[in-house]
């Protein structure tokens, strides 16, 4: 294998393999990066056995072959090259080496033989559809604040993402959740996408898609079958396996009967939230909502430190209501509002409380409260 | 007390004064800042027993007198109010808090009596000095990357400043050095400095210290005992212990006799060995120099990860040398330069090796080499 490249290129594509890439492995193959070069490009592929991501780009290819180096300090190399250099990659099969070249630099890094890479088995997928980069962006980055990190309900630690009855039909729809929180947002149902079985994202896979989807104008490419979800740009494959478990009927737990409607901006409650919650201990969090005649007072008690208190004027109707909640629950839901005011439905104070964006249904967030 | 004050002034003053306080206190009183008010100002003071802060401002003050309470909440309650808003600040005796309000915003915070903040004993100063902000600046950002961290060695964890013997008169000098390396430099003897103590300013206060030191045309007060230093503002006074113990003659330690001149843009050498090292395993570090007519080889071996190799165009017209040298120590000290090409001054392998800027002897630094 022999290609030439620019470096801003090859930073480019190293850089999305790499990050798949665990930092301990006990398998040292899954610390290495496979380049392949083949007529006029050269792909890079790297996996932790749960996920594997293939990133193509365009280079001079001399000579096809591939061959594995360590990931981490071949993106590390490559990092440090000067901007704007070309750089030369070159197998040396005699030493096993591979020989990097820019400039006056020349690096021979160790490599282990392209045949034991691991490979992803190959699946059938049920379902393939293309959908704009904002709107699996919007899905998933309104959701993933949700996700439980506790390992023992493997089943919540990911984002949930299947085809769902709406109001208005059928919907591609996100949910997360970790037992305190849940966020539920929806996408009109891509074109050409009937049924798909639903399945569970993991945290880590929704943490490198993410990376594929700041580029508004792009398409991406979604396949899906019971046990692999594929997101594919023209150089970008991530495929990843999903988490065989069964997600719980969060249906039940979103109160679509509350009726106390509490309007607020949502930039001004988050930080009135911040502000109160810097009193309370660091293991209890709990912010107190005393709601009365279009007046909100947020307050903290806290043994050690003292008290806080603020007003907030909203818009609220209904009759006196206190209510507490967790002050990172509180401020990462309203985090979620881009537009409009954020609109809560309370029913008690014992009861999970609704919170969406003005009129829309398409993201709606529930919190449990705790006591104050 | 009783003052009212621009948010923006109090944090200032706050920020300050908080950096001072370890974040695990066993006093409790440590944990806080004492806030005075009286005539037209607010001072803020706090203490590790070691340095003191002081920070006044101009504050509305309605009642003067003075409470303590916890620094960093204080601090975080002030950065998170709105900008621009007004502060006002009361001591409530009967209840034993602090009242804080601004717009909507009230807080109640617990205190502790001031009659209980410890002071530092005052000391009568050996000598007193003006200098410009610019030139203490010089002084121990050139030189605090040596500091040792070895707490055996604690007369070696900080920087040693004193009055010394230069080639052409008397200096105001800095000195560190952790044994592996070591940075020296000379500042013009302020006016009116006669002689004083040599002390070893203390790592931390070198860090605070350097707070005071951003402002381009600041002259700064300094002070200095056999045990303490202040460094004084009109805003902020900074005082602290010196560390009790006796720096090493490091006169000894400079090679003053090296002849193989190497000469090199500092910019292209940091970067250079910044990527060879790239390849160097975890533990050691080493880089080899290999120095030749004219051209200098930087080189890295190591049996994991391959071997990375760089050549520089540099003026050298000694005889053939290979050196070994920490890669960190050679990048740390290459980043020193601000102007003109960093000038090494080589005997053999085995020997310390000197750097300075061009001819600039004011400030030099010695780096030992290591076997490769």
């Amino acid at each position: 294998m022999k290609f030439s490249i620019e470096r801003a290129d090859l930073l480019k594509a190293v850089s999305q393999a790499q990050s798949v890439v665990e930092r301990r492995n006990t398998i040292p193959i899954l610390a290495n990066v496979l380049m392949s070069a083949d007529g006029s490009d050269v792909s890079f592929k790297a996996t932790d056995l749960d996920i594997e991501v293939i990133d193509k780009t365009a280079a001079q290819v001399e000579r096809a072959g591939g061959t594995t180096v360590n990931a981490v300090l071949f993106h590390e190399i490559v990092r440090k090259l000067p901007d704007g250099a070309l750089v030369q990659v070159e197998e040396d099969q005699t030493q096993g080496r591979l020989q990097v070249r820019a400039g006056r630099s020349h690096f021979q890094l160790a490599t282990l033989g392209r045949e034991d890479f691991p490979v992803m088995a190959t699946s059938d997928y049920d379902a393939n559809f293309s959908c704009p980069a904002p709107v699996l962006r919007r899905l998933f980055d309104k959701t993933r604040f949700a996700i439980s990190t506790e390992e023992t309900r493997y089943y919540l630690n990911g984002v949930y993402m299947h085809v769902a009855e709406g109001d208005d039909g059928r919907k591609l729809r996100c949910v997360a959740t970790d037992g305190h929180r849940l966020a539920r947002v929806d996408a009109p149902l891509p074109e050409g996408l009937e049924d798909m079985p639903g399945v569970i994202v993991p945290r880590k896979t929704v943490g490198e898609l993410r990376k594929l989807l700041d580029d508004d104008d792009a398409v991406i490419a979604v396949s899906v079958s019971e046990t692999k979800i594929r997101f594919a740009t023209p150089q970008i494959t991530l495929t990843s396996k999903v988490i065989d478990g069964t997600f719980p009927d969060y249906a039940r737990v979103i109160p679509m009967g509350n009726t106390r409607k509490l309007e607020v901006d949502a930039a001004d409650f988050a930080k009135a939230v911040d502000r109160v919650a810097t009193v309370s201990s660091e293991r209890s969090r709990a912010v107190k909502l005393a709601l009365d005649e279009d007046r909100l007072t947020l307050s903290v008690n806290s043994p050690d430190s003292g008290n806080a208190e603020e007003e907030l004027a909203v818009a609220y109707g209904d009759e006196r209501l206190e209510i507490g909640f967790n002050a990172k629950y509180l401020q990462e839901i309203a985090g979620q509002v881009d537009r409009e005011n954020a609109v809560f439905m309370f029913n008690n104070a014992g009861d999970p409380t609704l919170m969406r964006e003005g009129d829309d249904q398409s993201a709606i967030y529930v919190v449990m409260p705790m006591r104050v």
